[in-house]
Formats: C-alpha cells, structure tokens, sequence
C-alpha cells in the first residue's frame, strides 16, 4: 500500500486516544478523517498539529466557511489532493454553495495566472502599496 | 532597472488607453497599478488578463473583501511579493481588518504545513470525500 | 470516485454545448477533454478558460508545437498529472518527437536545478541584465 | 551585503579559472554571469551545474532560442528573479523578439491557472492520454 | 517601507514581551530576530509560531545542525530569501562548515531536478517501495 | 498505463545496460528502480542523473542518512509521490528511524509554515544576517 496506515481508535495509545476523543467532541462527529490517523504515528506531530487546526479553525473574526474556502483554495494552489478532497467537503458542510466553489476556483486560476506574470515582466511595487502597513 | 518599464497613459497607444480608462472607471479611480502599465508592452496580454480579473473579482455570490482575501492567501502562498503588497491593499479597502488579516496568516501558515504532511505521510483520501461531488 | 464527474454533451445546457461546438470545430475533433467536461460545472469557468486558451494557443509568432513544449514544461514544473498527460499528447500530435522530449526534460531538469541554486547561494542579479528592457 | 560574493577570476583558485576559461570559450564572451561566480565557492557544484548546463543547452534537436524560452517560462513559474533576468537576456539574444515574449507570457499565465483548475476540479485523466506512450 | 515594521521590545504589550523573554532566554542571546518582531502584530500567531518552532527545534533525535540543515534545504527549496539569510545563519552557528553547506546545495539541486523528471516522465512507484510502511 | 513504460534491462541499449551495471555495483544490489528504468528511453538523460546522484549522494562530509534525509525534506515539499516514496525507503535503509521520520515531517510542516508567514508579512532581512557570508 502507498500509504501510512492509519491507526484506527481501538489500536490507538492512550495519548493518541485522548487526541481522537478531542476531535471528536470539538467536531460533533464520530467520525475521524485518515489525517488524524496517520499523524498518530507520531503522537508529538498529531498534538501539536490537531491544536493548531483547532484554534486556527475555531471561533474568530472571519466566519467558518470563509476559513474553510481559503484553506482550500491554499490546498488547490499546493496541488494537495488529500486537502482539495478533506477541505472541499469542510467547506460544502460549512455552507460553500456549488457557485461559490466556481467563484473560488475563478480567483484561484486568475491569482496563479497573475501571480506569475508578475514574476515575468517583473513588476516594480508602487509606492503607494510600499506604504499602507506603516 | 531590474524591471519592466511601466507605460504612462500620455506614452499609451490607443488600444492601450482604452483599457486604461476601462480599470479607471471600473475602480471608480484615477491611479492605474504598475502590473497594468507593465502588461502594456503587449496589449492583447493586458487586454485579456483585464477582461479576466474584472469578470472574476466582479459582482458575484462571494463578497468583494472574501474574494480579495482568497486572493491575497495564495499569492502569498506563491510568495509573490507584487501581489501581496497590491492585493493586501486591495483587501484592506475592501474591509479587511488588521484581526481579520492575522486569522488569514493563520490559515495560511496551517494550510501550507499540512499540505507537506500529507504529501510526506502520504495520507489515503478518505472514502467518504470521495463521494461528495458525485 | 475522487474527481468531478464529467458533465457528457448530451447532459450538458445549451451554453455548454456552444462552447463544446467551438472546441471541436477549433480543434477539428469529436472528442472532448475532461478537463472541459469537468469545468462544465460552472459555465463561466467554462467560458473563460476556453476563451483564453483557444487565443493564447491560437496562431501567433509562435508555432504550435514550441506552444505546447512550453505548456508542457510548465506542468512538469508544476507537478500537474493531468496537464503532462493531456499537453503531453497534445506537443507530440503538434510534432514534438520522443528526443525532443527528451532535451525538454532535460532542460526542465537543469532550470529546476539552478533556480534553487540561485535562491541558495542568493545569486545579486547582473548589472547587464538589469539594464536589457530598458 | 544580501548575497554570496561572487568570486572573480583573479581571485579565484586553478580549478575554478579553468571551468570560467570554459565558458568563456563556450559562450564565445569574456564576461562571466555572477551565478559562475557564486558557485565558484563550490568547485564541485560550480563544475557539475556548467557541464550539465553546456550540454543540455548546447547543440541538439531544438534551436537554441526554443531551449531558452523553455528555460524561460520555468524560472518565471518558479519565481526567480535572478533567472528570469538572466535567461530572459539569454532568450533575446538567442532571437526572441518582443511579441515572442508576450505570446511566452501568455503561455506561462495559462498553464498556471489550468494547472490549478485541474486541481480544483480533480479531473480525471482520459482514456485516450493514458496509452500514449505505450 | 515594504514591509511590515517591526515592533520592538519597548514598544510591545506585556503579552508579545514575555514571549521575547522566552525566546531570549531559550536561545540565549538578547537578539529577536525581525519574524518574531513582525508576527507581534498578532500574538496569536506570534505565540504558536514560536511555541512550535521551540518545540521542533528543541531537543530530540536529531542533533540541532541536521535539523538546520534539513529547514534551511526546504527554505532554498521554496525560494524564501529571509528564511535562506536567517537560516543559514542558524546553521552556520550550530556547526554546517562551508563544504557542508556545498553538499546541501548539491542536494537541493539534484531533488529539485529529479522530482521533476519523475513527473514529467509520469514514473510508476515500484512495488517495493510501496510494501515499507506496512 | 498512465506512465512510461519503464525499460528492462534485457530490452535496454547496451549504453543504457552500462549505466545500469553502475548503478547495481554502485548500490551493491540487483535492483534497478524504476525512475532509471523510465529515464533509459533518453540515454544522455540517464547519464547525466545517474552521474550527478552517484556523485552527490556519494561519500562527503555529510553523512549519508543526513543527505537522504535531506533529499526526502525536499521531496515533501515538493509534493512528489515517487520521490516520497523511494527516498523515504532509502533514508530508512541508511539508517532514519521512525522517531526521526516524525522530527523530518515537523520540522517540514514548520519551514513550509513559517516561510509563509515571512511572504505574508513581508518580514524584512535582519542586517546581521546580511553579513554573514562577507
């Protein structure tokens, strides 16, 4: 098999178990995606990666499905089969309509498209984007 | 000069112009960003990447400040420097907040490790994402 | 199954149909790519995606096969499967012969190779080179 | 200073005046591009990357100018500054005029926004693409 | 300025100067690098960043030097001029001599190069490699 | 079979048989992957790899479970399947263990993160950094 295979609940350590419980409760779902299962080959790797989603993906200023939709676009971006898949489904579930997915993969293509013609006629930053963060 | 040399409007060709004064009026103002006067040297380039970006960062089901924000995710995932200066400004004007900018770093910076994670634990899509578009 | 499903001619809307139309009459061919079976999904993806290509891969200075080598380096860099088998196919029937594939592969090698060497030993661009499009 | 010095002929040791010797004569030029002279640092990767470089870009079934718009296209999808100068030089003096860069441009835009549709969409590769190469 | 400004010691909240103090105290000298004074703009990000660099960075398995090699290769690879200079640095401090940092480089090259000759020649994963994590 | 047929060594040219000789006595072992299999159908393409990773990952100072290491960060990174693949069992047979494996993948979820946040904050190089390599 061309992949690490997952570790399912019952075959789980302790320390991985209490991790799959969190994920659980914090998702209101039994369910547990093979990422998870995967990085529990390393319980350091399944922790610190699990509590950054949890507080990068949870409660803040931008609502769930724009969260979801940016992290998805990224995942497009990088190519991330796995991510397109697991990030797409996220964001349908948080409430991407089948027209927002076509207006995402619009500015997707548009941003890789202009992303690079920047990089070929090189473009000189103006002045007046040099100086809003200041 | 390790860039392309922008075209001014009073140097422009007609064909030129009348683009330019289609980004004026479409923006509702006067400046014009370098990455169209350096698209310049070759109109139907300019031409094309402007009927693009108008019809996708246009009216549409997504917000203007949600789109410019995907936008600015993966152009600093591709780490073009033009980009995220043009775009995060872009972002700003349209409602971006400084809080709202420090969660989309987040997802950024989240996105962009477990995309490599994936690739490197070789993860198996789940059976259940696969079945959601269908 | 993992992928978009495509969206076959005779399930397609009247819109799509033109556009399938034009790509077989452009193209001189029955046969429809998935690629355009799948953005038929969302019809100004559609459009806009086929608009561009059918111009930029249209006659021009260039000729077709040093178009489609172009294009195929290109998703080789970018780790496209879909993009090398599709524009793979493509440069062969536009007359790209297996050693010219062969020195493309090499050449896209080699551009792989020093455009991190240059990011590594951080290369101070040439005053000559800078000075080229002025 | 921001760079590896570069090292100049006078200063640098036997075995590296002989690889600079070599592309002087090669390139049929006494000037030598700083990336030589980064590399110099390193005899053993200053001399693979030159032989691998005159080879690859040396006599073959593709012309000269269509190596260097290959080489082109990837160090501009890549983003690196220091190569897109230096190779866009290269591209000119091989014979690339004006309007075959803007068709280039037009090129590199394209396949890194259907790169990323293809993504997006997880299009599934076409019977017909798949045995090609059988 | 292009940039965003960092925010010094002086002028940071309580919050963003215990974390300074921390990374003062783990890393031993009274120097904060610019990416900590930047992400202070945030101190979420700044606290979970530095959290998890500490973290992966601190003891373990790998003796520091490998572990600067193996991010400073991924920085090259990205092409991140701050994270090569910084990196680098970093490296260089924790013991990479100058003929190591040569035999990175090569590496860098030679993965870059090969990573895409397998894509480009669409390589079938043999079915011994596949068997190893099981 | 969406690949290229990989080339036996009974079907091989006797230069491709040579290389192949090489790199079993090379590698101490009848096993031919199939990355060499596929790049025997351009011979001068083999050559070149072979030598080139023959002489990087040959003896140096690095040690040889710190070069493939290495070679596997990049390849992560990179998001190549094969790469992932082979190199992951070679590092393993030079001696990477499942501990290491797991420092690998966090400190690549880092790199990819941080080199992100330093994109997106537009994070200006330290001068100390600067002069280091003077």
């Amino acid at each position: 098999m061309n992949t690490t295979p997952p570790i399912e609940y019952e075959d789980a350590s302790p320390e991985v178990r209490a991790i799959f419980d969190d994920i659980r409760q914090t998702r209101n779902t039994d369910y547990i995606n093979n990422i998870w299962k995967c990085l529990a080959h390393h319980p350091a790797v399944l922790r610190r990666t699990w509590e950054g989603v949890k507080e990068v993906m949870g409660p803040g200023v931008l609502d769930p499905v724009t969260k979801e939709m940016i992290y998805l676009a990224i995942s497009i971006t990088n190519n991330c089969g796995y991510c397109v898949a697991s990030h797409g489904a996220a964001a349908q579930k948080a409430g991407m309509s089948d027209d927002m997915f076509g207006e995402i993969m619009s500015i997707v293509g548009m941003a890789n498209e202009t992303n690079r013609l920047v990089s070929g006629y090189r473009v000189p930053i103006d002045e007046i984007f040099q100086q809003l963060r200041d």
